[in-house]
């Protein structure tokens, strides 16, 4: 049984925990939080304790933490977890910094192989089902990705402004599903990005509309499209041609009703928000979790992931600035 | 927080426990199985007790049980827990005899508001959304109902053999949802049945394959079709022509995923399994029932309800037997 | 180059008119109709010759005769084409009394290999490719049949009472699609009709909403639902069940656009018509005709299999009025 | 009735012959073709003689002409034909070169409202109803569009080295279509483009993958994604972003019929040829035209519409090679 304290119980890690608390092989032990109250009132609820950071992170009867707290506390939290022998799951991203994330895989490095970063997509079945036919050969060699990624509303204002800009906030998730998906690095980074949606976005020195475009070193390309409104719900969908198919994974639908009358036929929406689509890819990633630190695994998805998804971004932004295409070393 | 006895600890109560400990309003106290065994496992996943039924019935302690044990033990345990005052969720069928399951009715008649019967299809995502689409005027006035029921793969003939028959055993949940959808009784039942996919199932005086007609007082008609085998999976669907459009709820597919070669166009199968199907069903419906106890208010479900249901079956292995159309007093 | 002469310029002569001129192995060379001017016009239209029936049946020039006149006239005309020596291509239904399709049956017999009777469905491409589908063996033995087959609007009322009745009238396609379908002639048939539509319907005598079941010999059945109002289309639809797997074809959509907002997911409805959604059919349909007499091969929908549809209407009319399972002979 | 003469009698101007030759407002006077045979067959099939093009463009019988003959002698013939005063209907693309396109425009100029560039996709029904409904303000702002075309198989390399490129020879008609929906010229177009299919085409200089992307001057974004290979069909799909919806246009498929086996559930391919899926387009197209010339008003459809797209695709040739995005002059 694996012993967990939770960092953060915010919204993600309020999901967590139901996870931790359900999954027959953890338990959830203590829960910190920079609001004491937060913390009391989801560690009540899962006949858990509320502690410090420190406290959980110096508890030598914990064997794992979940890092759900604000970005800017990641890497820091990924030693000290990593010092003190801890397994880690971190929320994506690292860090909105490359340079400190890549110091911190350099402080961590021996443990390294104990370290998952929680880029959720990976799990989800359509998307995790779309992966597996094309391991299996069902479409040959893959040639052009595409990845659809628009939220239903754009965040407040105030949020963009600490996101780090899209392509680090949102499309990071595109660009570890890019990595996944590609099984290599991309050799070159080209970008558009508009504020259309909301123009206090675009005063705030962001955008909220943007393609990406990465080539690969054997001519390979893939295309992600981002936008912050979707006004009929989250929509996620990723599409790979290959030399013998091609493969699409959809949206999850509210219900599958269709009603037909004169005005047309009409089915269910996308569900509206990222925790109803991605409730299963949130258990399923637990459960890897799990699986590879009691059976001594390495993490499916590595901190190196994370590293590599945040360093696209990096490019993506910069690409978009200056509308050059930006080389990326392999 | 309502303590909860569940009595039988087989494939269906296993799944009950589930909602029971996980639900924010009920605790699993206690675990009742013929199999002493079987009880004692089931209660230890879930902080329970393992105890005899009677031990649960006469525990003042206990608020409510979930009848889960097999179809002959339905009516008794209905009445001996109504007796001693708990709250009852019981499985479908409430019996195989109409006659044994309306002296049931009689014997509970004043604490029937607190008996609900688990049909579990009423709370599935799909269903539910058809009915208050319906409910909403979206199609006009109901005319046309179709019904389709297919089950993966027959059950072992030795199952056949004690469980009353397809129009008992399996139809029943369609004769519930044709009651639930057209908020009527029908006026008479029609029935053709084959034994078709299996013949041992015939040589068991049952059929595997049959189409069923409802007919409502006011011409209205609804429609059953039910086989005991689909081998792509488990096929439930609803549709309903009404006035001024068409309501169709369809199955739960797999996953999204769309694989386009040269051999055609390949999306996910239904879900193949009743669990799997109607896993969110069994969890709303066990949120109705601890609402409605909480809260003071009767079940949604009835015993009532369990009853023109079963009536329906007896007409239908009637007229399928006899090829006479079959009516039925209001 | 096979020489036409079109016997009826209503709705469905001018369709064929089309068909019969724009193929490259038939002509158009005269249209007769008991409205001379419609015969003129239609004439007209495609470079032919406006005639009597008999002008054009007595002329030795005529290959082969496309009867689109009122029923009334079916088997007459087709007995004289015949006695002529033109091919027949005769509109269903080949007459309204069986007794009278019979005898025309007898009196044609020699030259019956030669007469088509214009179910145009069976070349209709979905439901073509879903037969050739079956006949490769891709849901092995067909066990269930569903077929659905609404009207977007009921006719006028004035039609109706000379229309022979909807089993007669509209259910006769769907008779004919199980017995194309089925590869066999049921054995007994039951029915249910109401008129719920149009209260005008049932004050003429006939209904407007209906479900008809067919048992085969060897236990398979097959279930006809129609009504003569689906105000989103014209609505036609077959589902086959086998011993591994099922079959289905739907409705052709008015276009492939679908539009997701707030108020839902919107596609396009079924073709509203009967001409849109068949006129492929009628074109491969005409094909097929002319295919076979100058090949010398029999036609492939023949009398005889436009008097079992007939056949199985009248038997329908008779379950439908008393409640009764109607025996069939083989 | 419009006279019409017919350049070109290869595959495009067969279909064309057929659409002339069954307009009730046109008649196919005269083919020509620099295969002399290829002119008499078509002509002989649709009761026109078959001539010589200065015979066409000199005979003041002739009120319009088709040009389908290849590329190199479109404009030419363009100038020739308004010359003469006949409307003209040339096939995609003007020309190869922009230079001598836009001298073409200024050639005709005071005839350029009688002239119409051969985009048939506008005219294809799902993206003229996607058109439609953006008009109608159904997602109100476009913001950010997507068009996937994907060839079934990439053509012979001869014809390759000869095309002009995939940007001037396949993704003209996805600028056309861009052009078309966003209803204004992007300000800037960057590209990234492979030969990954086949290497002989990146051996005769060209790419057979390639992604687009198009900048407005509002901060609207296209993107066009084109590949020389989708072995399961013709993929010609529109997916458009605006602020209150999506709309989409897919594939017409070959029928509608659905599968469902133990393997997965098989629904009808793209249709995979386009003069399959744009047949109804030709059709359109031509009526279009006809309507234009015979009611004197100006072609839908314009040369500088051609010449527009022909821009967009020098300028991704020339951004695809270069990487780098290139400005484009209002």
């Amino acid at each position: 049984m694996l012993k967990v304290g939770l960092l953060g119980a915010g919204r993600i890690g309020q999901v967590h925990a139901v996870n931790i608390a359900g999954h027959t092989r953890s338990t959830l032990v203590a829960v910190s939080d920079i609001h004491a109250e937060a913390a009391s009132t989801l560690a009540a609820a899962h006949g858990a304790e509320a502690r410090s950071s420190d406290a959980i992170l110096n508890d030598p009867g914990i064997d794992a933490v979940l890092i759900a707290t604000s970005t800017d506390t990641h890497s820091d939290l990924i030693e000290a977890a990593a010092r003190s022998g801890k397994a880690v799951l971190c929320e994506k991203p690292v860090d909105l910094s490359l340079d400190r994330a890549q110091r911190c895989l350099e402080a961590v490095a021996d443990r390294a192989a104990t370290v998952m970063i929680g880029f959720n997509r990976r799990f989800d079945p359509n998307f995790a089902a779309l992966k597996a036919s094309l391991l299996k050969g069902d479409i040959g060699k893959p040639e052009l990705l595409s990845i659809t990624s628009f939220d239903p509303a754009p965040p407040p204002v105030d949020y963009i402004k600490v996101s780090g800009g899209l392509f680090r906030d949102m499309m990071i998730h595109d660009f570890d599903m890019a990595n996944f998906l590609m099984g290599d690095a991309p050799v070159s980074v080209s970008a558009v990005g508009s504020s259309i949606v909301d123009p206090r976005i675009g005063a705030a020195g962001d955008v909220d509309t943007a393609v990406v475009t990465l080539r690969y070193g054997d001519g390979r390309i893939a295309v992600i499209k981002n936008s912050r409104r979707a006004v009929y719900g989250y929509d996620q969908r990723v599409e790979l041609l290959g030399s013998t198919g091609l493969l699409q994974a959809g949206n999850m639908l509210e219900n599958t009703v269709v009603r037909s009358t004169v005005d047309g036929v009409v089915s269910g929406k996308p569900t509206y928000f990222f925790l109803e689509r991605y409730m299963p890819a949130y258990a399923a990633e637990w459960d890897a979790f799990v699986g590879a630190v009691l059976d001594g695994r390495p993490q499916s998805v590595t901190l190196a992931d994370g590293i590599a998804a945040l360093a696209l971004a990096e490019a993506a932004t910069r690409a978009a600035r200056t509308g050059e295409t930006v080389p990326l070393q392999g």
